[in-house]
């Protein structure tokens, strides 16, 4: 039976259907409407949540009371609607006092106007009830390689993240923190270029313990990186809090297209594992599957709600058929024949030494390698049998 | 005063200089020789080390006696010339055995014969009196998502690098492990594809304190990396254990050019860190600048001499342009108006507290936000200092 | 109802699979069988032509009167199995000889054995009845941008195709030529990187009207090029002679997988056109779909044949859904919303002149140009139908 | 002795220095001045020519009577500061209107409306005295397969085109067309996506003979293209009409670096090209050096004239260093040694005929391919060379 939007946690940024399409070459296209009035056609459209910037609700620099006027508005539309804001991010990359970064700024007065700015996001976050709170230095990072001081940059990313961390702790807030790499555009290169990069920064960190990732399907395939590959890193380590569906079409810049309307096949991978675990079990994701995607500019407002739908449409869509991947024997079969069973099995035995390891002949010296190299993996087998069941 | 080779920790790869240029498309271009006639010549050309693969000296399958000549008489001929061993590497990705990889195979006892394999190598590392023993998983990877069930293949990599770390604390070594980042080629989609993938896999290692990177300047700009911000994360995350150093001209299959005979500005950059570290001090790098290059094909045996003084050669002119641009004052000044020494300054001040920082209303509250925004960083002045220092 | 591979005229190269498997990085992986063997295979999985270079028939080297039986043994045996030879191709890429090129190399004696080498071949492909004459030039490029005049390169190049189109028009063979672009791999950069380059090309020669292009799906986008546009383009101008149809995953090293397993929603659209050609009618392809693909180094003999039948399944599945998508009402009014019809109507009406279009004030000066910018063109919600065909 | 920007034609687009540094992700950093006060500074920076799009000076929508003032007031302020307008091209891609292309677009309406912006800009560039009109077609494409029927998107940009060029014609203007290729972004995939491709579809053209090609170094290399290689095709065929010169790293978004500080060899050889010509002689270039670059959204106004003048010091500053390169009898030596010369003999005799190669035993019978094979290019050796010079 075919799955409905309901099903699942599906949530989207209220820049994504409010984005009016202005881009690098061109004016918007679409009329700009205020913030509350995007959430009842998202509502239609499958979502049961919805995020934002700080700025996408109050625009930067409004006054303290208006401000307040704008959060609280937004807030009684969302609940009357039912709509969880679920997440929520700061934006340090769009006003041209962030433009080298907003906690690595070669200007220490923009970094401490940037971690207040955060701070203040942190509250507001809170008195939504968000969940997470996602870090996206867009203009963290440089064209020309002695522009920073790259051991200087990391450790002020470290101190400000940190701070953030230790913020959110003292205040006792339910929240943790969501690192969303991209490898480049706005900057030439962008620190914590790809979710492994922020992995490995946030082992570093003091309060790494409340900081994971919100990888975005598009950013990791601007470096022609594997994104199933990528969360399912994240994931064993522990570290996939949140994440940013969409679409990508090979190495370019930053598309945000519809999900499923970039590489499809891994789409499908990606809704197969965030739904169905891995197959011998571990780690599983049980948190929103958020759209970070742009309608494109080719349509007016209809489109907005076109492809919003789309959205939420393609993650039934291989859901359903991924269930039935998993189901389907013959898959379970190529899958034994493939090994997958097989790597869930340590490569020591249970309480099996270094010693006994050097000692056993069958592992080494009476190993009959050529025969071993003959084994018949079956991969392409296995994947045609996705792909039938992907478009069967 | 021009510096020589002499200067610097230089080493080859056996297989480098040892390339046939067989390929992909086309049979050897060149004779081979045995091991050791390469070494006085590597001499010549400014290295005062050598590096290998086990296979490199003794071919698969050798048989122990034969195997221990082999080694042997490669030991005596690398001290008679005076090149030390510096590094070993095992080769797991050549004989069809490892054609699904040598510690994440989807067959166990393929793993097992891949462990037995290092762990011999472990032995002839320490016997060379190398310091670092480099693993690049070449064929740990897949093409298609659903051939490895991605958490046990992440499972199977950390116990096997974890049972050859444990070898080596447990034998007294003095060696270290450096992994060797690559995103794809021959696999679809490598395991630990990039620096930063491999930093945040080693912070889940349990013996991760000896086990650090070895990356490779190719590598990283097959997925768009920028390769000096890559290493400065290794270096700040003190990870940076080896380097490789070649060529590659933007995202395609891996070159393996001459050093600076790829993205030269950026060898300026890596150089100019390497030798001359962070602006503001920080971690600094002492270990070797190892060449992991290919002779072009269309060159015979001639080029292969060429080419191998032609990657000495770039690092002495580099270098010495790197510290002549240290040295220049306006460099310097143009580090000031660029705020490289600024970014070395907490962002909070030493002894300042969040609420403190909550409280400075100079931060925030009367920060005149457009004028901070019209800063002239001078990013681009900078960068063409630096070019008209490596051109100069 | 469900085609069969029958439907469509489907060949393989003799090289995709006799592909033993040896790559840039380890040794072969499955044996080798004589030529002949692979043909009642083919035929099984689908295939109703085969096709090959000289040299994977006969090895390069083999005496004239080895040759002679090489060739009729297999020409026998394509005709027993009901295998037509619909094309041949010339390897000059392989032997260390052609290193720097068959028609461009810098070697004038070594252009002229390519020449010859090319021409032997051409009497071979008439023997054979083959249609087509693929020439790819694997080797004419270079690493290094100083290592070919490139003026010279070119002429070279195309006195090397007219001289092989004139002797094709002498003998009065029913054969034509077909380029086969591709950016790079095994040179850093290969001469006629892209379907464009290759029509530019074209039309400089002498007896271009018997030159095409023989496109490669993986060859495209390995520069990020969307591959259904390369073609439409090449349809466009009367140049697409024969197709390579294959898998790729991003801008990386040629991987030839198998088709549809790559891009899928490109390979969906690549039969659309392929099938069912353009909207509006226009030139068509009648050719042969040529698979030009390896099975994965991880298969052992079986997965040739499983790898080879995945290929002409991909045909019949994509071709069949393509079927339902043109003939979808739902489709054909989006398409109309979507102006894929307006678009054949000429700009200028016919009979219309430059002067009547700068007389008419509706087209410029009395153009409601801010209502016409709201046309909502639907692409998106196109896109989704077409994927909803592909995966309903 | 150095040479000075003054013995070059350099001109530069008044959207370069005039660029607020509004990008996809951040609003403007700088302010906007009238068009005619950029032109002094430009000037200074080394300047002798400026460029335009029609929106540049008067803003889109601007009434006519506004429009001729700005017109004159600018042509008069570059008469005055000696700036020839060289080159004008029109912006049929700010506007949504022009949302799904100028000529190209679905929409009958639009494309009438595009060819009248056109062809009035036409006028205007003769009166400017403008000896190339550019035509980019930045929103010439689709994001989606099926957004276009590609067919007739060729067929009506070929109209297009033509219709522009029997204008030209017509009113006997000293205009030539400079197509400018790119592949992607502002769209997904942009029809004419390269060099090659522009070219294939000029030779398709009624009125070809007046258009040619503006290729960009950034544009080629976001899909991974060597940009000399592209130029040298462009000039054999007659077509290298104009040039953008600008800086690009890797296959990413459009990042419009200062000339040199992207790939810097690629930089160097690009101009050894364009100012010394082959080395056997053929096609030179005479035309302008255009650059079509952006000042860094980090850098305020400052930053501008900075940046203005690294263009012009970098062509000249590797402008003599290939004088050098050129003039060293060790590089012409070693142009020897890599056949460089040899390249320019044609394959086939003077008056060799077909029947005579096929006759010529030393060309393949008795050619001795295992020695031809053992040749040392030296190309390495030569790279190596010019990097000496460019560095040394």
């Amino acid at each position: 039976m075919a799955s409905s939007p309901s099903d699942y946690k599906l949530s989207f940024g209220l820049w994504t259907v409010g984005w009016t399409a202005q881009d690098q070459f061109g004016s918007s296209s679409r009329p700009a409407f205020e913030p509350w009035e995007y959430l009842p056609k998202l509502k239609e459209a499958g979502a049961s949540g919805v995020t934002f910037h700080d700025d996408d609700v109050a625009p930067f620099g409004t006054d303290d009371t208006e401000r307040e006027k704008y959060f609280s508005r937004f807030k009684e539309a969302a609940d009357q609607v039912g709509l969880k804001v679920e997440m929520l991010t700061t934006n340090t990359f769009s006003h041209p006092v962030f433009k080298d970064g907003g906690l690595t700024s070669n200007d220490r007065s923009v970094r401490r106007f940037g971690l207040r700015k955060l701070l203040r996001n942190v509250d507001r976050a809170a008195e939504f009830g968000a969940e997470t709170f996602v870090m996206w230095g867009g203009r963290e990072g440089s064209e020309y390689d002695n522009a920073k001081d790259l051991n200087a940059a990391h450790a002020r990313y470290a101190e400000g993240i940190d701070t953030v961390a230790s913020y959110i702790k003292e205040k006792g807030y339910n929240l943790r923190i969501g690192l969303e790499p991209k490898p480049n555009e706005p900057r030439g290169d962008i620190l914590l270029p790809t979710i492994g990069h922020a992995l490995g920064f946030i082992a570093e960190l003091e309060h790494g313990d409340i900081v994971g990732l919100n990888p975005e399907t598009g950013h990791e395939q601007m470096a022609g990186l594997n994104f199933t590959h990528g969360i399912a890193q994240a994931l064993w380590a522990g570290k996939l809090f949140h994440i940013d569906l969409n679409g990508q079409r090979s190495i370019k810049y930053d598309q945000d297209l519809v999900f499923g309307h970039g590489d499809l096949t891994s789409a499908f991978f990606t809704i197969d594992l965030l739904t169905n675990g891995f197959p011998n079990g571990g780690p599983t994701y049980d948190g929103w599957l958020h759209f970070d995607y742009k309608p494109s500019r080719t349509d007016y407002v209809q489109g907005i709600w076109d492809s919003a739908r789309a959205n939420t449409e393609m993650v039934t869509m291989l859901a359903d058929k991924a269930k039935a991947y998993r189901a389907d024997p013959e898959v379970q079969a190529a899958f034994e024949t493939a090994g997958i069973f097989d790597l869930a099995e340590p490569t020591l035995a249970e309480g099996e030494s270094l010693s006994d390891l050097l000692a056993d002949p069958s592992a080494y010296e009476q190993f009959d390698v050529e025969k071993a190299a003959e084994r018949n993996f079956g991969f392409v087998q296995l994947n045609q049998l996705a792909l039938k069941h992907l478009i069967g």
